[in-house]
């Protein structure tokens, strides 16, 4: 930590704790663990911090991020050594833009604040790893279960993201805000897409509970997905190389 | 590892070092190259791993990914335990896809290998943890340096990017291959952004030599980039919030 908000010795370091294997954690974010005093986050991410005396866990329901992140950005203005963990990474769909919304509603103290943000193996690479290597070309990450984003919008992204060749990770699949946007997002997929384009379900990665299902798109329904899972899309160039112990899945670099 | 290819005992896996800082290299990724017996890949990547007795390093000059897959699955095909190093993460333009490639392309039996891929820290990633949080909401990574994807995919994707309102994340930005592809893709998203839609250069992010630069999209410039950084548009939503120590850009998790 950096020393600003020297005057408290308060800091906040907003942390990835990976898509699930302990094998994943960064030294970095283990590090500031071992250095807090208060974890914040949602139940299931903070039951990976080990208790221990002098740490107090905070764990809290989801959809309480904004109120979740102004306890942590009090709680450290007060001096505390705070970590609020997400999964996979906190700055894609996680914790960390929920930080800066309440950071910057609130009072003008906490812009000084010593903020850090320590990344984590978001849950694409770590479904990308298992799978082979989908990610290898160009790519997008779109979020179906933002409730405050009007549908509308999802599809014409799904739209041009199609129009692109972009491989597409879809966060969130099956938010219960939206139970059928995942079937939504592959009608607006079939249209504009090859009957082979390969769709991967990656659920639970790197976890005892890890499976993997890949399908070709016209057989992708929005029901192979839980909460737990990510989907990924390929693009018109993504290729299964078949194997006894299973296919790889993967996109060249070049699309020549 | 698994078990396959365990008539030879050997194995390969592929593994992202993360962006530079030795806090970011996962214990996944550090123990597969303590059990290795070779490693492989690019010169100042091979130049991270120490030295130590039975350990074979195999720096390689750049540009030469096929023959360095290649050379890493007959070696795993012999019976070594190899390691591929990239920077980031392997599965994003990295040498992931280059080992399939000369996997799908070379004999049958390489089919029985026990191959896995490690993820690591992607550079957007680490980028965008540095400044705050731009990745937020739904993004796009696109790689400027292939030299094998005609220009006009790139200013397609590009456009199509700008059109959906993602965050763009640009990797080689300043390829030999292509100076001025940076250039150009700022010409496009000129034309289809606001002014006041901030660029961020992340250089040499996580080291000792980090350095990052925020300009409004019409003062970009292809030149604020080398080869050792990432460039991150935000989308439309992107905001900045001024501090003492720096400002935050970050993009909020909703649009409504």
């Amino acid at each position: 930590m950096n020393g600003q908000g020297a005057l408290s010795g308060g800091w906040l370091a907003i942390a990835g704790l990976g898509p699930g294997a302990a094998g994943m954690v960064t030294p970095e974010v283990s590090d500031a663990i071992a250095a807090a005093s208060d974890v914040i986050g949602y139940i299931p991410y903070v039951a990976r911090v080990a208790p221990r005396p002098g740490l107090t866990l905070h764990p809290s329901d989801n959809r309480v991020e904004i109120d979740r992140a102004g306890h942590a950005l009090s709680l450290a203005a007060a001096g505390a050594r705070v970590v609020v963990v997400s999964s996979g990474d906190p700055g894609v769909f996680a914790m960390a833009a929920a930080v800066f919304e309440a950071l910057e509603a609130g009072p003008a103290s906490w812009r000084d604040l010593d903020i850090r943000v320590l990344p984590g193996i978001t849950a694409m690479l770590a479904a990308s790893a298992a799978a082979g290597a989908p990610l290898g070309h160009d790519f997008c990450a779109i979020n179906l279960s933002d409730n405050l984003k009007p549908w509308a919008v999802i599809e014409r992204r799904v739209a041009l993201a199609a129009a692109a060749d972009f491989a597409i990770a879809f966060y969130n699949p099956r938010s219960r805000a939206r139970p059928d946007g995942l079937d939504r997002a592959f009608a607006v997929l079939r249209g504009a897409c090859d009957d082979d384009r390969p769709v991967l379900f990656a659920r639970a990665v790197t976890t005892p509970e890890q499976e993997l299902r890949i399908v070709p798109l016209p057989h992708a329904r929005g029901d192979m997905a839980d909460m737990r899972t990510v989907v990924i899309v390929g693009s018109s160039r993504t290729r299964l190389i078949a194997r006894a112990a299973g296919p790889l899945l993967y996109t060249p670099r070049s699309i020549a």
